[in-house]
């Protein structure tokens, strides 16, 4: 017996795909839905429609933007000599919201993670270099997070930006270890960009 | 500084009028998708957009369907002298998911709530009444939840009732109160489909 119309299941097993999201939540979310008026399931559906189309990656930075270079690129006000290096674009996000940073952006888009085959050419590893090559970078500050593999992508980083004249510097304590920067409060977060360390020797 | 693209944004936005998510939760979901191939946001989209116009309310029982009326209510071989009373559509699946139930189903759309200005007349009662009057219903399985609009609703129900000529039972004990019964285990709302209990005095 179908006790879940064919269009219900087909959303509902849309969302079970999400992460975080189990059957009982996706049901719920999609009877939600149902029981809403159908121009909130019909805005969200263009939403998504248009998501792909209208974001593209910055050259620069290689955020999620829907202009190149992005607003924070392309703003002079920012201090273009220091760069902050950032596994995902939510980092960046967190990050914003702190106002404690000032500079610019480089997205990794990931961790180096050699168990599942993520070396440095997966990441936006050689861009940096290439960016810093151009001259016009001070400061990396790695802002990787305090887990495992983001103290292992930002030591990485840091012995090989050693052969360029820059200093490097890592997101100071104030997070607490192991947690993911995504998920720190901006006040933590921003006394950790303020007292940031260096990492030269 | 803009550092959510506007078109991420609408998105999040959208995510937080979801029950249960936050603003945290909506930009991990919508960082995700973006980050996922662009045919899995579509089709999301798709099924959204489809959502609305493709389930409508069958005319017997009120549940989603796509027909009308509904695969339960169409189905000879159901019992169609015992009708189970349901609040919403995902009581309705989660009975289903037990298999215990033969019968055919009246969804009220919600509970009663006198202080929310939800009466009588704001739920499928009516309907209900009507269904009974064209004599064909034996027994009317009150399956509300057992939160307290939920007995508060299978108590006025069962008072009305009595001027009809049907047995009126409610689910067996087995659900633990206060339990909404969307979220009980098969096992246990089956064995309280087994043992449901006479409101006859």
């Amino acid at each position: 017996m179908q006790a879940v119309p064919p269009a219900l299941e087909r959303l509902i097993h849309d969302l079970t795909k999400l992460p975080g999201i189990g059957r009982k939540t996706a049901t719920r979310l999609a009877l939600y839905l149902l029981r809403s008026p159908a121009s909130e399931a019909r805005a969200l559906a263009e939403d998504l429609a248009t998501l792909h189309s209208s974001i593209r990656l910055c050259s620069g930075c290689f955020a999620f933007s829907e202009t190149d270079p992005c607003p924070i690129c392309g703003d002079a006000r920012r201090n273009h000599r220091l760069v902050c290096v950032v596994e995902q674009p939510g980092d960046l996000m967190a990050i914003e919201k702190t106002g404690s940073f000032k500079g610019v952006y480089h997205i990794l888009h990931g961790v180096l993670s050699p168990m599942d085959g993520i070396g440095p050419e997966e990441l936006k590893i050689r861009e940096l270099y290439q960016r810093i090559s151009r001259g016009e970078v001070e400061e990396i500050l790695l802002a990787t997070s305090s887990t495992v593999p983001g103290e292992a992508t930002a030591s990485y980083l840091a012995d090989h930006l050693h052969r360029y004249p820059v200093r490097i510097t890592r997101l100071a304590c104030g997070i607490p270890m192991g947690m993911d920067i995504k998920y720190a409060d901006k006040y933590t977060l921003g006394q950790a960009i303020d007292s940031r360390r260096s990492m030269d020797e």
